[in-house]
């Protein structure tokens, strides 16, 4: 009875439809997808439009899956059967596996979910979906919910200052908070607490009510149990290769002082080619081809994408663990380690005890890390994508300065926690959330901020600027000076009024 | 005489014009444009070719007058019919209602004015005046030069520092100062001061010299007394609509840390989606279809354009009066409160009589702000826009979480007018000017950069970064407890050199 | 032998080359380039490939020379006759005066260096290569390397901190930690270290070690003895003169807070204008006429390139000599003053014998300063490019804000040097190196950053944000209020108790 109505509805509400013919998806559509577009092109023709400019519109599973070699973008074994011969539509993504999501519900005469996952998309995705995870970034929301002493930092960061009778607290912040913060992008850990019924144009539906929606966080941990978000990169419902290899996708993402991947590529010279001369480039070639397609990387060269150098012969593959290409982890942790052998980093405890991969005076705890001939496999991998437009001298230069900056702000870490030791130790302050305090967070900043945005400078090439100027060594000496100035006035150990002035180097 | 020597040097200067039939404007030009053309086509050709570049250049008002519908951009109920069959040139602009501008001034034979007003647009715009006029915008200049509290702020900002015998004061800055910095996006009062003579390549001219000028702020008081400009938005001389529809437009006033919504719609999934398909969309269509024409909105979308949703039916009508899809107004203010009722927010007085929305303890000014049946009305005008793309679960989400945040950032700011109370009330600083000690300085930050900043990330899906790290909850938090640590260190009343732990709820 | 070997190899890597004739360079090849390319082409792909879109692979030097007028850009008297007929190709610029280039090293049977420099492009870019040399960036190694006084700000914020037993010292940062920071943009000084023989695709190769490689930056000291680096603004190997008039070129030195052109460009009108509307314009025109190809300036229009105005009238003359149009220099030292008259600033010596233009106290070091005359000439051929967009009041108007600014920040940084000295004095800092404890640094940051960012905005019409609350007078005002506060705090002359206020004047 409902689905009459509805298509009744629908019918007028559609008039449209019927005569967009130039509009219409190339590839047939499938029944099920046909009913959904009856009502949604008029209810979200922002979704239904940007599909309808979509790959999935355009072509089906089985002529997707008949191309050669790396020019096929399907990479499971075989398509699902009962998908093969019409488009990737509605249907074939909010009603697939409904089974297995705990948010299927009845609608209008379908079991659809709302929040679609990476095994959906792993039906014709399968390669994909394992390599990613693989990724430290599949693993995100427990990255981070389950490190005790990260959520330390969260709740530092988020929970609300109250102050009363001379004494500054504070109250638990609501739930919503964190999921528009940390994990916005780390991803919720969606939740059915119930039914709702709304009214709407076609009178009274039920929808389920879900904690943590709407989220795209990379680690989002999916009611059919899976962990991730495609559409963190590949928005919605375009999902445009060039989208994912343009800067700004990362961007959204990694661009704070804590993560400044866009904003030090946009300084470097490789950010200034895109920028200037980016806009005659060709985002969607496979292999994509050094010099003929682009000609200085975005984020995806180097990190993810399947990468030609002269004569079409590729040099790097396509891959979703992008830690593939990554020799070192440089942010997110007070030292700069070897990268983690496991995408769940929750599980890392250092000689100390703590969930960090390296102690607070810098002994690494290396049976979770990867080891130096794994580091060396994926720097030279990592390397691979230069070469088509560096020479070696080049290439060696660039990385061994990069090293070097590893160590030395390994080292400004180290003076700056040394002093809040023993601050610690004097009483100024109380370790028992490490992060709470001013000073404590002035530290934090030292590291998080300036010590990882000096990194960034170096592995990018983004020297002048932000290595220098822009939260990096300008702020990261001031800052460790500065807690020493902050030390030396409150304790009773120092001398306060003296210069703090202290030995330093001859130039 | 003058008109004769300069109609013959002109006609040198200008051989060219005659022969450039492909760049000639396509509708007829006035006999007085025409006669500005002659001599300001050579002079200032950047401003005349953006001119014929423009839609003013292209169709008489009579043609414009005729078409159907939203087509139509003329929005008065009939055109000037002196203006209706020659382009909008030079001088339909800068000659019209001459006897209403002081800075009229004899100019070739004309009675010229160089800062065109709002009210000289509205002849043929005159909707959009009108709308405008309800805009808070409007009246910047006094919402800002006629609210005593906020002019401490500008003092406390752009005096320039003195020391001398050990003493830190101040002495004036100069007008131009002001108007360089704060009334550059507020407006400045234009004010006619004078006649200057020039020398100039047609012998000495005579121009008027005008205070405040040049200008083009939101506010600008205009020497026909209206209140306004149109240029903030519609750059000078080709009014393109492309242009008032992209984000870069509103960025001139709204990137710094206290409105920060470049930023931070840069860094959301929307910027994103602009920054990296953006070239592909059509920025001229009436009414602006999403899907179709946009794939995401960018600020023109969602708080002015006319949007139509499926089936073209629009969802959302244009309007000048932004605050009509704005039930709160989140920044510039301690607190977050509902929108203004008027524009002139210098009448508002709250319970302790200062010009301020809410008191320093967050009691709100009820009677000069809408009420809850007008922020919901608003509310749901603003929702409109979403619905096209987003199902109404995700949209509720959303907003929920927004409402959150507007309540725990002003819970924050509370507490940190407390401890800045306390300071005040112990003479650890002088309240006389509450902005201008260093740490009224950073009292002011905690609501006015990291409260607001977290508020835009809210309202804007621009989560991970800006609503924690990039001026959001990482400072927000850290400058509450920096006041208290301040407190703490000069206090007689506190104990100095304890740690400033304070009791936190567990994660 | 060698050549044979490679010969073979190169052959069958380069299969792809004389097929691929539609990508082949339009311009005859010379036989040497041409060996290049048969193993290069397939080795660097990336850099032959942007070569191939360059003018050097599209017109041999004799067609370039026989252009008449501007549209000539070659600037040489003659062009050298064994490179007139062929393209401009590796072998041309890589093999060219190979007797004067310390790292010339035997490769293939050619004498190649690796870093061309501006006396090898000179031969046909004579006139920009002189002009460059009067620049003060054609220094800027010697500037910042020989200036003992930067060398302490260096030192300051390059060394590694070290805490042991309680004091904070610092280690001396290595080499490369300089190179790819300060030296990243002023330039490297290249030496050459040794050979070094590596494992190449065709065997053991030798190839030079070079000290400072890679680099670009603007004053690089190269191995023929000459300064510069012409891809720092001329990227490889494209060499496009799009890229260089594009914003995003120079914002990769500038756009720090120390120098933040960039920045307060992209949010001022002009960047707005050309972030909206700029993909419509013609980046190649010469010469660049405004309106016809641009809308509104970006950095080149007004520091580098030749201008037309209205009729095609040349307004302002092509320099590499930036200064040329640059009356004042506002950044990089505590006080703006007239602009150098040497490009070499490290001979500059105040009244106090420091290497600064003016002393601490602000008496400019006039006998090292262009005179007022320079002054006004200069920004006469500034202000012919503002003309032909802007009537003369505007640009009046605007200059006169800009001349006020420069007298206001340089007040302000007054007062905070009279602070900071005054903190030395009382012997609560040591100003052995004046830029390395705590308060020293906030010092430094008032006009390395904020006084510095606050003149910008002025001097680009960036008002708003940047003048304001974007390292702006909210932060001058209040750096020169917390140094105050610091001093208090700690000095035993001073009252810590009571409040710092201090008289300001009325609004």
């Amino acid at each position: 009875m409902f689905r009459t109505i509805a298509l009744l509805v629908c019918l007028t509400l559609s008039a449209a439809l019927a005569m967009a013919q130039d509009r219409a998806p190339q590839a047939p559509v499938s029944a099920a997808t046909s009913e959904c577009l009856m009502c949604h092109e008029s209810l979200h023709p922002g979704i239904v439009e940007a599909w309808k400019k979509s790959r999935h519109a355009a072509v089906t599973p089985a002529e997707a899956f008949s191309l050669a070699g790396s020019k096929r973008r399907i990479s499971a074994e075989s398509v699902p059967e009962k998908y093969a011969d019409t488009a990737v539509g509605c249907a074939e993504c909010h009603t697939t596996r409904a089974e297995k999501h705990a948010d299927s519900f009845p609608h209008s005469g379908y079991s659809v979910h709302v929040a679609v996952s990476p095994d959906d998309c792993a039906q014709c995705h399968a390669k994909e979906r394992e390599q990613y995870t693989r990724n430290i970034m599949a693993e995100a929301w427990g990255n981070l919910a389950e490190n005790p002493l990260f959520m330390q930092m969260v709740r530092a960061i988020n929970d609300v200052p109250v102050y009363d009778g001379g004494l500054l607290s504070s109250r638990a912040a609501s739930t919503s908070t964190d999921e528009e913060t940390c994990f916005s992008c780390h991803g919720t850990k969606l939740r059915m607490t119930g039914i709702e019924t709304r009214d709407t144009i076609m009178g009274e539906m039920e929808f389920p009510l879900i904690e943590g929606w709407p989220n795209s966080g990379v680690g989002r941990v999916n009611l059919d149990g899976s962990k991730g978000s495609c559409t963190a990169c590949h928005a919605r419902h375009q999902f445009s290769m060039e989208m994912a290899r343009k800067p700004e996708t990362c961007m959204v993402c990694h661009s704070g002082p804590d993560v400044p991947a866009y904003k030090v590529y946009k300084a470097s010279r490789h950010g200034n080619l895109h920028s200037a001369l980016g806009k005659d480039w060709n985002y969607s070639a496979i292999p994509w081809t050094a010099g003929q397609d682009f000609g200085a990387p975005t984020c995806a060269v180097c990190h993810v994408s399947r990468v030609a150098g002269g004569d079409g012969v590729v040099v790097a593959e396509r891959t979703h663990a992008m830690s593939d290409r990554l020799p070192w982890r440089i942010f997110g942790v007070p030292y700069a380690t070897a990268h983690p052998k496991s995408a769940d980093t929750s599980i890392i405890r250092n000689a100390d005890g703590q969930p960090l991969p390296a102690t607070l005076d810098n002994r690494p705890a290396t049976e979770f890390l990867v080891d130096k001939a794994e580091q060396n496999k994926r720097l030279a991998a990592m390397q691979s994508v230069c070469l088509p437009c560096h020479d070696a001298s080049w290439v060696d230069g660039y990385f061994a300065r990069l090293e070097t900056t590893i160590e030395e702000t390994n080292a400004a870490t180290l003076a700056a926690t040394r002093i809040m030791q023993r601050i610690w130790a004097e009483g100024l302050a109380d370790d028992g959330n490490p992060f709470d305090e001013y000073i404590e967070r002035v530290w934090a900043r030292s590291w998080l901020f300036y010590a990882t945005t000096t990194r960034f400078a170096s592995a990018m090439a983004g020297g002048g600027d932000y290595a220098v100027f822009e939260n990096g060594r300008y702020q990261l000496m001031e800052t460790v000076r500065k807690l020493d100035d902050w030390h030396r006035a409150r304790s009773a150990k120092a001398d306060v009024n003296t210069a703090t002035k202290t030995p330093t180097t001859a130039p």
